[in-house]
């Protein structure tokens, strides 16, 4: 385990017990009798990742005084979703595009992506159906409609260097904040009423997904592949205009401007990422998009602070800080 | 209109204000503020396609006594887990994945379909979250369920001729008769409560969906491009082993099935629909697909007519002949 690592371990540490009920329900939803879909979620489910947006559902329970024994469940619906959403993205992304030129069965990897991931949202709802109350369908469909609108969005907007800082956060809070709210609002919430505490508790969630987009497109343009875990580089390979490059377009003189559209565009060029950084000053664009993520976190710190004390409480406070602090 | 449309048209009559009703809830659905989506949504909501399941909903409800104002949005629900299975397709089927060679923007395409897929699914569900029972979110999230397993299963088993006429018969049932049933089923149960003849309107469903199916896959390796609409041939392109020529490997001799599978499997065969045409007998594989549609489609008329007489009985008894006598 990395230090980034044990210390996300220990500060879900509250809402363990919690953490480990939403795996079981989990991998019950991944069993299927099909060999072929077996096969599948056998792989999936071995992926983990942060489950962070599960832990909140927990996290946010507790933390307000609202826990049931459904909130694990809640929990895996929206790791089930968030999990559809990664599967789907294999297909998205321009790496896998990349990889489809040297790749003869990609068409089947294609396949397999897109039916899995559907199976994937299709297991989360017909889960949600399951639970006593209707909240978490609700919330949870409305949740990925609007992260549905957010990715095509983004697809939309690609290779446009006049969009706003307005406009981009507000693709990337539908396209990821949106499920954070979902599931801190859920958390507070569930099964009903609470209207108040799960109104801030969204906001909390909202304000802490958005600051995670905007350091995740900080680390594909200036982060270490090795300390991220995946490929960086992607959002400029695929034409993502994200907020730091956003920033060192606006701040450059003419040229900058258009050494970093040439980047860009250019067709077949190579290491389109490393040649960024050497166009413009890539590095205050990043100082600029952090000191917006900080500025959300301390936002999220605050909204939480005005909680009841509780190890759950605390949390919820330091979570932020991790968030801005990390390298994965 | 075709002559089998306006047939079509004829059969639907009973029900046709019920199906204005619910195009007007699915067009309400496809706005969104989003440029890009609404792009895409109008684009799709151009594509009317049969509306069969829709219209299932409508009859079999009002068939049964059990009609409610949320019909017709049950209605559009079905159609639009419908379109999103189709937007789909357009990433799985083979089609696209040799247009997608002489087709520069096919990424963009592909993207683009994944998306508003997941969009469309995900509208839906928000949908069906809506409306006054949780019937509908219940039984559809399952039917997607399964519709997904089905679809994973025949992608696994391309290539496979030791393929028996039960497995192949679940696989279709799941891809395509479960949401056809489940349209039955929630025609004559929504709200809730009718378990016995909301399980016998599932098994009419069910039995015309598969014999729907069935047809489909005969149309695909006999059908006449111009009269079906679509292009044909898919199936033989994409490794697809269906009844038809499930039938003709399974009576062929040696020489007969090693040339079937070369027909599937030669790389860079051009025309291997035609080419099969010329290695079996594949209209005595048709012929015996048929036979096994006419079966189905029997059995369900069977069912229909134990229904108190009305138009919309007599609708329900027609309409497994019509799609017995399809060839669109």
């Amino acid at each position: 385990m990395s230090s980034s690592e044990s210390q996300l371990a220990r500060l879900l540490e509250p809402v363990q017990p919690g953490i480990e009920r939403m795996r079981e329900v989990m991998l019950r939803q991944l069993i299927e009798s099909s060999h072929a879909v077996g096969d599948m979620t056998d792989h999936v489910g071995r992926f983990r990742g942060k489950q962070l947006r599960g832990a909140l559902v927990l996290l946010s329970g507790e933390a307000t005084g609202n826990t049931t024994d459904e909130h694990p469940a809640v929990a895996a619906i929206v790791e089930l979703i968030h999990l559809a959403t990664l599967v789907h993205d294999d297909v998205l992304d321009g790496a896998s595009v990349r990889r489809r030129v040297a790749c003869v069965n990609q068409r089947w990897d294609n396949q397999t992506a897109v039916l899995l991931g559907d199976f994937l949202y299709a297991r989360a709802f017909a889960l949600s159906t399951d639970l006593s109350s209707r909240l978490a369908s609700r919330v949870l469909a409305e949740a990925t409609r609007r992260l549905c609108v957010g990715e095509i969005d983004q697809a939309a907007l690609r290779y446009d260097f006049e969009l706003s800082q307005e406009r981009y956060e507000e693709i990337a809070g539908a396209k990821t904040a949106t499920l954070y709210a979902a599931a801190c609002e859920l958390g507070a919430r569930y099964p009903g009423g609470r209207e108040d505490v799960g109104s801030s508790m969204r906001q909390f969630g909202y304000e802490l997904g958005l600051a995670f987009q905007i350091i995740d497109d900080c680390l594909d343009v200036v982060g270490d592949e090795r300390v991220v875990g995946k490929s960086v580089g992607n959002d400029v390979e695929d034409g993502k205009i994200t907020l730091p490059v956003l920033y060192a377009h606006k701040v450059g003189d003419d040229a900058t401007r258009a050494a970093i559209r040439d980047v860009f565009t250019r067709p077949d060029l190579v290491g389109r990422c490393e040649r960024l950084r050497g166009v413009c000053d890539l590095a205050a664009g990043v100082e600029f998009a952090m000191a917006r993520a900080k500025e959300l976190v301390d936002r999220a710190r605050d909204r939480a602070a005005r909680l009841e004390p509780s190890a759950h409480r605390t949390a919820l406070m330091e979570l932020p800080g991790f968030v801005l602090e990390r390298r994965w």
